[in-house]
């Protein structure tokens, strides 16, 4: 089998280099003329000079009536000169061209009417009062944008005043996406409403870069999905390369056997790079096919966003003649440490929280294949090369990928995850403005250490204390000492194992689990579904230690049901929600108190006050209510 | 004649908040669902939940063999296993589900090929190693986006994966533009070949409001220009008005007697808000027409974006529930005292320049109808009602318009006016990245106290010693000593009468300014130019005293020239070029030198080099000599 091994890697710094020295010049945009209305956006190929000045003439800044100022001269309340209409004095609107031998306009509010034949002036006029001189805005012949300049909406007013109707501009950037990969589905061609149907992995990587290639400039051109062949895929390459200034081929550029990106560029044209160190978008691929700059683009949803947005983004602005564009930076502290790999530069994604005056980030899982990752993060922290990562509460700089004034209006929620809130997020953004809730799942007991950091606006709790059988206020008692908070209940919610479908296993209750044929899987230490189970577990006397899978956790309810479902393991503890959502059956074990803790410096809040209101709407409590497994019963209720 | 007053103006915070209270209940946007490969940038309609798990099942995150870990336990250099292929061991690729039994994949770099039945495995496996989890990334059921959620390329990557092909969104707000005004003249109803043939004002407000409301999410919905006249502005809006979410009708809400608006609102709906106490703007109204929210948009071009901006845009973001947009700022310096009217909020636009590590605001004109303002503006400055205005040297909020590295990008060139340096800005946008050059017009001896006051990067300046006979230096030893500078030389240009075409009043030289039918038209004290013609009156013993429009003052060659073009003046002291560009005659008064000061700090900056090198390109001096009037034999030298 042929090895298909890295070039020696590239940092991303020698990467962009080659990019802007070796692909740049093998674009050749050409121009065209376009209408000057639909022109925003594009970039001017030559200089435009005004046609016309603006205004074309002298015209009348005020509606009222256009004189020769001389002809007002000594006019005063006390001796008022009279003109003749249409002779000394012509009625004038605003826009209009002053007559021949008129040189100034007087305001209708201070024009007497005296007949039909004459006005009466009561106040001298100054030369060129109220006229705006011709060429006032733009003279004609002067250059009013210089080539490589992109046009903007108030460009266009610019245009269309100094005479062009058309302009001439750079035709944009044709980008050729071409996605490869037998096991690779066109969206089209799947039937979603069959689940079992789906039987390869969606082809959507060429569609986002299609989206951010038009909001770049570019314009894409999708090829169809090529399968794992080289013949086809060279084929395709030759038949369509000409058609783009640029092409990218995605996937078949890592190192695998199936991998054949490198071999057809280096046969027609120059591999330049083959593997850069970063983190995601490692396998990425810099050459030349035939004439034109080639990229193959990694596989992996979020190999694919960072290869393209640190070199096809910059290469189609630098073919645009546009300066980079930057993306918005703050300073943030990390909420935990966050090792990195050193010799690799890692683009991290991450969710931002303002509590208090401080921005905090929390990263997002780190795999290249979660694209969620990349539509759930606020910001991106790139931990160069040279660091081994960034400690707990080392401020650190965070590029912004959403809008500051979003995450201000931001709750920042940490603790255990339910279901009920997406319900509670969905409301929230009807208000205007929206609020956000961002809830991280770090389990009961993490949202407590996160108050207690001040880096949370509120937890989200059902910790049971075993001694006393009640919830969460014990473990604020002990952990929250000297922070005042405030407990709203949230809901009362089921527990129970979630077990598959029609109970093969033929599991009644906990016991079972320690049967040898029966694999569980867990909640994270520190959930308050964790400590529900080993609580129970201890009162019905059942060792831990027997119970095939209890060392592999998951960290959020939903996880352990799709795990259930996936056949992986039997048995889980979680919610009924939880259950209900796959599909799958459920056997009680409790019922308990979901509450949220809010830190009283936070209470009074508006945002927080706005979640408050909505935890307290009769929406909410009928929209959980429909869930199944949830008691509204107090809902709302502020508890001591 | 009917007097049209306006209601009591109120200030933009108290029409901001009756835009939101009173207008904003009136949009109901319906629902549209359409293809997720089309949907960046609109607005969900609804929570979306994921129909798929994504990946879809558990699949190989690498090419390799799939096989059950427990087959490997043990494997080590020393004591390697053997499986059989197809039956323990199967080959996969990337992304292809594992077969049914096996939970774990080994790298194809790690696999040893025995035969064709068998493969060899000297390192066991771990479970799941090298398999992606089905729901890793996306969990059926779960909710991937809410309600109100705008959709980014990024997310259209989620929601594919999600199983989602449409998706179901808001649909865009229609906003009706209805230009009102007798003087407009369509752009495609302009011949722009003969300058004399444009006998009304180009209607362009209508098509910078529409591209800016496409950038912010709305769909334009443009009528054609409708006079002044009350019927006819009621029919349309009669008519016209259901097909709206919002309407803006153009121009005919200020104050004048050609202004319809408020009374054709007040007939058929409510007027609101008739006059805001901001600059530019104040003409605005808010109102309703029937049930739709209606804003009478100022007709002056820069009042029509600010009333945009500040009103219409919130709204319509409001509409969508999109957070209000804001711009980016910083802190700057004006380079003048910016005084202010007391009571009217002003938004003033103005130049930014990065000089050293300070950034300064130059204000552009503020006039209303200078559309040129906006087009050339970096920032704008927002001077509250109860402020007069800003000192120099007063820093000062900015919010920008252009990014920021354009800004620090940008070589700040203060002081004389040529024609050459728009054919240097123009070259220098030729670089990668570009170099902007920004030339504000204020006379060779205000560049020269520019630089004293370290607001630039250069200035250019021909500033005649009449004295010496000699060029600059002598006014750079007077007011920059103890400044450091070096000087290099830009052109030799001819100075002299630009007369109109033909010369009509037969002018043969200076003396004939004295003449009492001859209008002259002038240049700011401090300019080379007014310099130069006061020492050669001198030097004639001619009077200035007796010359017609002495007084009368132009900031630059190409406004003397338009002010003789347009018949308002017969003669102007200024270059060939402007003549020339003007299509006018031109007498020779003198040949001058024109020199680039270049203070020491920045000669060595990169982007004042390439400014150098631009000059000194074979480029320039060929499209310098091409323009005629210049003699650039010693173009880019450095005078010593």
């Amino acid at each position: 089998m042929k090895r298909n091994i890295y070039l020696k890697k590239k940092t991303l710094a020698e990467a962009k280099e080659i990019v802007s020295s070796k692909l740049a010049h093998l674009i050749h945009l050409g121009t065209e003329v376009i209408p000057v209305t639909r022109s925003q956006g594009r970039i001017t190929a030559e200089p435009v000079f005004a046609r016309i000045s603006s205004p074309p003439f002298h015209c009348a800044a005020m509606d009222g009536i256009a004189i020769k100022a001389e002809n007002t001269f000594g006019a005063t309340e006390e001796s008022p000169k009279s003109l003749r209409i249409n002779k000394e004095a012509f009625f004038i609107n605003t826009g209009n061209p002053i007559p021949q031998g008129t040189d100034s306009v007087i305001m209708i509010e201070d024009v007497h009417i005296l007949d039909s034949d004459k006005v009466e002036i009561r106040v001298a006029a100054y030369p060129w009062q109220h006229v705006r001189a011709i060429g006032e805005d733009v003279i004609a012949t002067e250059m009013v944008f210089s080539e490589n300049h992109q046009i903007t909406p108030y460009d266009v007013g610019a245009l269309l005043a100094g005479g062009h109707k058309e302009v001439k501009v750079r035709k944009r950037p044709r980008i050729l996406i071409v996605p490869t990969g037998s096991e690779l589905r066109e969206p089209d061609q799947v039937d979603f409403n069959k689940s079992s149907a789906v039987t390869g992995i969606i082809e959507s990587n060429s569609y986002v870069l299609s989206g951010l290639i038009v909001g770049d400039g570019g314009d894409p051109i999708r090829h169809s999905i090529v399968e794992d062949d080289p013949k086809k895929i060279e084929e395709v390459l030759l038949s369509n390369f000409k058609t783009a200034d640029i092409i990218l081929i995605i996937a078949g550029s890592s190192a695998g056997s199936e991998d054949y990106t490198r071999s057809i560029i280096d046969e027609s044209g120059e591999v330049f790079v083959h593997g850069i160190s970063i983190m995601p978008g490692k396998p990425t691929l810099i050459g030349r096919f035939k004439d034109r700059p080639i990229i193959g683009i990694p596989g992996y949803p979020v190999s694919a966003v960072i290869a393209y947005e640190e070199l096809v983004k910059p290469l189609l602005h630098q073919s645009l003649h546009l300066m980079k564009s930057e993306r918005p930076k703050i300073k943030a502290i990390p909420t935990r440490k966050l090792p990195s790999k050193l010799g690799t530069e890692e683009f991290l994604r991450v969710k931002i929280g303002k509590v208090g005056e401080k921005f905090f980030a929390t990263p997002l899982p780190r795999g290249s294949g979660m694209i969620t990752s990349l539509t759930q993060a606020d910001g991106i922290i790139r931990i160069p090369a040279l660091s081994e990562g960034l400690n707990e509460n080392e401020v650190t700089e965070v590029e912004l990928l959403k809008p500051l004034n979003e995450i201000a209006n931001t709750v920042v929620m940490v603790g255990s995850h339910d279901l009920t809130l997406d319900l509670l997020a969905n409301l929230l953004g009807k208000y205007y403005p929206p609020i956000f809730l961002s809830s991280h799942s770090v389990g009961s007991l993490g949202g407590i250490l996160a108050i207690k950091n001040g880096n949370c606006h509120m937890a989200g709790s059902h910790l049971l204390d075993p001694e006393t059988g009640t919830y969460n206020f014990p473990y604020i008692h002990t952990y929250l000492s000297g922070v005042e908070v405030k407990v709203i209940h949230l809901v009362f919610r089921e527990q129970g194992l979630i077990i598959q479908r029609g109970n093969p296993r033929k599991i009644k209750g906990l016991e079972d689990l320690l049967r040898k044929e029966v694999n569980f899987i867990n909640r994270q230490k520190g959930s308050g579904t964790r400590i529900l189970l080993d609580h129970t577990l201890k009162n019905l006397s059942l060792d831990s230690n027997q119970i095939r899978g209890y060392e592999k956790e998951e960290f959020t309810h939903m996880a352990v049901a799709s795990t259930v479902a996936s056949g992986v393991a039997d048995a889980g503890l979680g919610i009924l929600s939880a259950a209900k959502a796959m599909n799958l059956d459920f056997i009680s074990i409790a019922k308990e108190r979901y509450d949220v803790i809010i830190p009283s410096i936070y209470f009074e809040d508006e945002k927080v006050q706005k979640v408050i209101e909505a935890i307290r709407s009769d929406e909410f409590k009928r929209m959980v209510s429909q869930m199944g497994g949830y008691d509204v019963s107090r809902t709302g209720e502020e508890l001591t």
